[in-house]
C-alpha cells in the first residue's frame, strides 16, 4: 500500500513526492525501496503488488524497477485501505483463486528484518493451516497515544506460540488509557500489516463490506485485461471510503495477531523521527550541515550543500526544504496539516 | 566608498556580494543605485569616483552603468578610510587642483533626499567659501549606542546656520553616555559623509598622516597612467589601517558640521534594518512570503518564491538566503561576526 501522501511530513513530503518514495531517515534509500528488500527474501519480485495513487506510478517504478508495470495497481482517487485491499485481492485471485497475500504500508521503520521475516514466516504458515485473518502485533514499549492497539486473548496456546486470537481492535487511545493498556500486558500496536488466503479477505467483506464487495466483483472480467483501469476508475468513483480495520477486523470472528519485537515503528510525525534518530551531545537530530548555539532537543532538516545556523531554539522543528522553510515547536507538530491547510488557502498550491 | 563586506548583513551579505550592492531593504534597488542616484542631480556622472575592492568593480559597474571603468579605482586590499580618501583625492588633483570633494559611504540609507541635497549643498557652499573640513552631522532622536557622536561649538553663528564648528568627534559611547550627549543638545551623529577641496583634505593629511600621504604622493606621476594599478597595489601593501576620522578628523582645526535632519541610518544591523522597516500586526517585518503563528517582532528575511511558516519565535531573526539558513534572537545578533567565523574555521569558505 503506497497511496498515502504523508503529510505530517510537510514541508519535505510533498502531494508530488510523499512519504513513501522519501529518504527521511537518511539511509540512503526509500521507505517503498525499504519495504520492498525487506520483502524480497520471501516473495518473488513477480508477485509484489504495489497499490498507489496513479499520479505516484512512476514513482513506484522508479524506485522499485524489478517490477513490471502491471504490478502497479493505480487507484484513481485514495479510498483508505479496504478498497485498495479489495482490488489487489480480486487481482490476486483473478490469476490464482489459491494465492497468498501480505499486505503492508509502505512507509514504515523495521529495525530487525531477520526477526520481522520470521515473524512473517510463522504467521503466514498459520494462515496457510487455519481459516483465519491474521495481524502483527507490535509488544508495546511506551504508552503511545499515535497507535492503535489490539487487544490479544489472555490464553497462551503452546500450539499457536506468539500467535493470539484477537478480543478487540482499538482506535488510538489518550494517554490514560494507553498506560492502562500498557501495564494490563493484553494489548499490542497495531502495525497495520495483514496476511490471509486472498479468498479469506474477499469472503470476509463479502460478509462485512457487502456493497463494495460487490462493486469490485462485478467487474471481475477486468483484472488483469486492457478494461481494468477504466473498470477501477468507474468502482472508486463509487464505492466508500474506510479502513479495512474498521470496516472488516473489527467485526470478524476469526482474527488472529502474530505479536512481535522486531523494532517498529510507523515514524508517523516528526517527533516519532526524532525519537527513532540518533542525536548530538545537545539532544539535536541534524540533517545536513549545522552550526548550533544555545539549541537543544531540536530536529533540523536542511537540503544538501545548505549549512543551518542556528541560535536560541529548544525543542524545535525547523525543516527547509524546497519552496518552504518551517519553524515549529516539537509539542505543536499537530499544527502541521493548519500549515498546509492555510498555505494552500492563501499561498496557493505549490507549496503543497 | 564602496569597499566594505558588510558582514553583519551574513548570510544575504557574502563575501562575494557585500551590502552596498544588495536591496536589503527591499526598495528595487541596491544602496550604492540609490547612493548615485541620490548624488546624480548636483555630481556629473563623469565626476564620480567609486573606490572598492578590485574584486567588487564588475559589481561597481553593473550597478552603475552610467560610469567608466576608470572611474572605479580598485584597492587591492581594505585599508580603512584614510588610505581610500587619499588614493581619490590625488586621482581627483591629477585632473584637477582644484578640485571639490565629496565622500560618501554607499550603503546609508538617507529618507529625504530633498533635504540632504540642500544641507550638500549649503555644506559645499561654505567649503568653497572657507579653507574647512566639513561633515554632516545627524541631529540624534535617540540614545543610540551604535554611531559615533560629533560635539559641536554651542555658539550659533547667523552667518552659518546649521554649520557649526566642531569640539570634538567620539567613537560610539555607552548608553549614559549616549543618554548625556542627546539630552545636552550638542551632539549629532557622524553620518560619515565629508566635504572639502581635494587639495585641503591632502594638505591636512600631509600634516596629520605624514608617512601616508608621503607614499600616495611618491606615486603622483602614475595617477590615471597605466601604471596606476601596479604603483596603488605597492602603496596599499606597506600603508597603515586607519580611519580618515581618527587620523585627520579628531585632530584637524578647521572642522566643521553641517547639522541636518534628512531621516539618515546607516542600516548596520539586523536590528536597525528591523527598526526602519514597516512591521505588521504583530511586529513582524518580512521579506517574501510568510505564515505566522505565535511569532512577535521577528524579522523574516525569505527568498523569492519561498514560503516562511513560522510558529513560535519572538524577537528572532530569520534569515534564508542561498547556501546558509541562520535563525538567531535578536539580542544576540552581535553573534553574527562569531557565526561567520565559526562557519569558515569547521565548514570551509562556501558559507562566508
Amino acid at each position: 500500500m503506497a497511496g498515502g501522501i504523508g503529510s505530517r511530513f510537510w514541508p519535505i513530503s510533498r502531494n508530488a513526492r510523499p512519504k513513501q518514495f522519501l529518504d527521511i531517515l537518511g539511509t540512503g534509500k526509500s521507505f517503498i525501496r525499504h519495504t520492498f528488500e525487506r520483502f524480497a527474501p520471501i516473495v518473488p519480485a513477480e508477485n509484489f503488488l504495489v497499490v498507489t495513487n496513479r499520479v505516484y506510478r512512476d514513482l513506484v517504478l522508479e524506485q522499485i524497477p524489478e517490477i513490471k508495470e502491471c504490478q502497479v495497481l493505480c487507484e484513481p482517487v485514495g479510498r483508505n485501505t479496504a478498497p485498495c485491499i479489495a482490488y489487489a485481492a480480486f487481482r490476486l485471485m483473478s490469476v490464482n483463486p489459491e494465492a497468498d497475500m501480505i499486505v503492508t504500508p509502505s512507509d514504515h521503520l523495521i529495525l530487525n528484518e531477520a526477526e520481522f521475516v520470521h515473524a512473517i514466516d510463522e504467521a503466514m504458515e498459520f494462515v496457510r493451516s487455519h481459516n483465519v485473518l491474521m495481524t502483527i502485533g507490535i509488544r508495546p514499549t511506551r504508552p503511545d497515544t499515535g497507535y492503535g492497539y489490539i487487544q490479544v486473548d489472555g490464553e497462551q496456546d503452546n500450539n499457536t506460540g506468539a500467535i493470539h486470537r484477537v478480543k478487540t481492535f482499538t482506535e488510538k487511545p489518550n494517554i490514560e488509557l494507553a498506560r492502562a493498556f500498557v501495564e494490563s500486558g493484553e494489548f499490542v500496536w497495531n502495525a497495520g500489516i495483514f496476511l490471509w488466503k486472498a479468498a479469506g479477505i474477499l469472503e470476509a467483506m463479502r460478509t462485512m463490506l457487502p456493497e463494495m464487495y460487490q462493486q469490485f466483483a462485478a467487474i471481475s472480467d477486468c483484472y488483469g485485461t486492457s478494461r481494468e483501469s477504466e473498470c477501477i476508475e468507474r468502482v472508486y468513483s463509487e464505492c466508500r471510503s474506510i479502513s479495512i480495520d474498521f470496516g472488516v477486523m473489527e467485526k470478524a470472528e476469526n482474527v488472529y495477531v502474530r505479536c512481535s519485537d522486531f523494532g517498529w515503528s510507523d515514524i508517523g510525525t516528526w517527533g516519532s523521527l526524532y525519537s527513532y534518530s540518533k542525536k548530538d551531545d545537545h539532544g539535536n537530530v541534524v540533517r545536513g550541515e549545522g552550526m548550533f548555539y544555545d539549541t537543544h532537543d531540536s530536529i533540523v532538516m536542511m537540503p544538501e550543500g545548505k549549512l543551518a545556523v542556528i541560535e536560541g531554539l529548544n525543542d524545535y522543528i525547523v525543516v527547509d526544504s524546497g519552496n518552504v522553510l518551517m519553524i515549529c515547536p516539537k509539542k505543536n507538530e499537530q499544527n502541521i496539516k493548519k500549515f498546509i491547510d492555510d498555505a494552500k488557502f492563501h499561498k496557493g498550491e505549490r507549496y503543497t
